[in-house]
């Protein structure tokens, strides 16, 4: 993930797809990491590409846009008005329109990373029983935004189940932020039909009024006999934490929040022990060290002796 | 590099070396990238790993640091005073200590990025004209501050002329903010004595007041025939742009300086167009976004409107 972020497979595959047609511009709407991965992958094959977010979007990931030379401008508006606007530009003037979960090609992108779990697991545990392919897991954890990397995700898995390279299909989970769970609602009262929310968490990458791939997402859960789950703010803290310690990996809150599911999941005992489960960590820590930071305590200060040192210690890890 | 910055190969190659010598625990003084470094390969080896840190240090590292379970203290007295504690914790309570440019195997993990570069030179470019060996390029910047990186690479550099595996050592070009610029002014002055500074620079990741790795990194600029040279913060903050548009590639301060100095030395004419040159981008730029905010122009605000998009493009490519 150049960019740190599971962006950078859509943002590749759409990116492709533009030179192979022989556009002139990209344009796309974003809150952050899809506009970053769509200026960098356009940057490194010569493509122009213009890049509208709200005004509102935090002052390093408009750094990063301009860094990766996308032309960006701010637009006075939310992403509503961004992603309408972006739609306009591309009808009216002929630009190749990336925009999440309307460009198709963005969850081609996304459904790679089904290709690499299934390689990677039969690289390291050798074929499925019965035969030469590929190898599933039983369970996929990955966490809903737009819904667009679990719609993708669910394709990749057909992909390979239709060609015969898995013999089964894993069961996925997404997993919502309690505070911008409209597609979790939609799976929990049984209908495909989307009721937009007003959509607060700390996990902004997976902040979404309005999910555009909402319908595919509760379709690839149910499809799989999985389930969309929700859980709250702090649970995806916690799970930065948690996730750190056992898997030293440093994941953005939207990314932890796959974590939190299974936690919760194993807690409610809802996955079998022996199971094999594959979490997807979406995006690196690094896009939010201030969430990091409301995420862990504050450490002891101590004077610079060893005695000070041995004390502070005997007591932090009594706390641990 | 998992955490992000080069430091992992030293924090690897330690914590390796802990395994096979069987110690309870590690403890390292660090500011920042070396101290979450060792706390990540730590944690993944379950090795108990002790940082101390100056409590200035910046919250979001200090978050990182708590996230890969570390026993974090925060000491009252600056990067020397933590540096000392660690010395004298390892000296009395047989603590494996890490810190930087006093642990040799700092260094030795550092040495394996030249063993990559040279692979991956012959890899791609096929193998030398006078055998079967790897690939050294003509020309290696790096950015220098305790001088630990630029040692390394020498040492490693030395190994495989020595093996005979490079018909040749490149030319090792050391690059320091002329805020922190001990090492380049030894290296003027033609002396290996270290006068230490009073650094200040935006590229908080090679600032040092005493480099403690300084006479090795002189050594490595003049056996090789190299050079070391400052540049300015402004040269810095516009190396983090000229990369990530030259190159898709996003770095912190302290690493776009190894790019501000190939474009000095481009510009000085000290370079041959025809040479191989390969620098050496030791931080992501994720570490430090402020600084990327710092290096860019604020975007244009728009209407959401084709007219208003239209209009705002045609200014923005005027101005690039």
């Amino acid at each position: 993930m150049p960019t740190g972020s599971l962006k950078d497979r859509a943002s590749a595959i759409v990116t492709a797809r533009a030179l192979e047609t022989g556009v002139a511009r990209i344009i796309a709407a974003s809150t952050g990491n899809a506009g970053v991965a769509q200026a960098a992958m356009a940057n490194a094959a010569g493509i122009s590409a213009v890049v509208v977010v709200p005004e509102t979007a935090p002052k390093g990931k408009v750094a990063q846009l301009v860094v990766f030379g996308a032309e960006l401008l701010l637009v006075k508006g939310n992403y509503d008005a961004a992603f309408e606007l972006a739609l306009r530009a591309s009808a009216e003037l002929g630009w190749y329109c990336r925009n999440t979960a309307y460009n198709p090609f963005s969850a081609e992108g996304k459904k790679t990373v089904a290709f690499e779990i299934c390689e990677q697991l039969a690289a390291e545990l050798g074929p499925p029983k019965s035969g030469q392919g590929w190898r599933a897991p039983d369970r996929i954890f990955v966490s809903v935004g737009d819904g667009n990397i679990i719609s993708g995700l669910h394709k990749g898995l057909k992909d390979l189940h239709a060609l015969g390279w898995i013999d089964r299909m894993p069961k996925l989970v997404g997993v919502q932020s309690e505070g911008s769970a409209a597609v979790a609602n939609a799976f929990a009262a049984g209908t495909e039909t989307i009721t937009p929310v007003t959509a607060t968490t700390i996990a902004d990458s997976i902040s979404a009024d309005r999910p555009a791939d909402g319908v595919r997402a509760v379709r690839a859960a149910r499809q799989t006999e999985g389930v969309i789950i929700k859980v709250s703010d702090q649970q995806i803290l916690d799970a930065i934490v948690a996730l750190g310690r056992d898997a030293t990996i440093f994941a953005e809150p939207a990314a932890s929040a796959a974590y939190a599911g299974l936690l919760a999941q194993v807690d409610a005992k809802a996955v079998d022990p022996e199971e094999q489960v594959v979490v997807l960590v979406t995006g690196n820590g690094l896009k939010d060290v201030a969430s990091a930071s409301r995420a862990t305590a504050e450490p002891p200060h101590i004077e610079p002796t060893v005695e000070a040192l041995q004390q502070a210690l005997a007591v932090t890890r009594g706390t641990r």
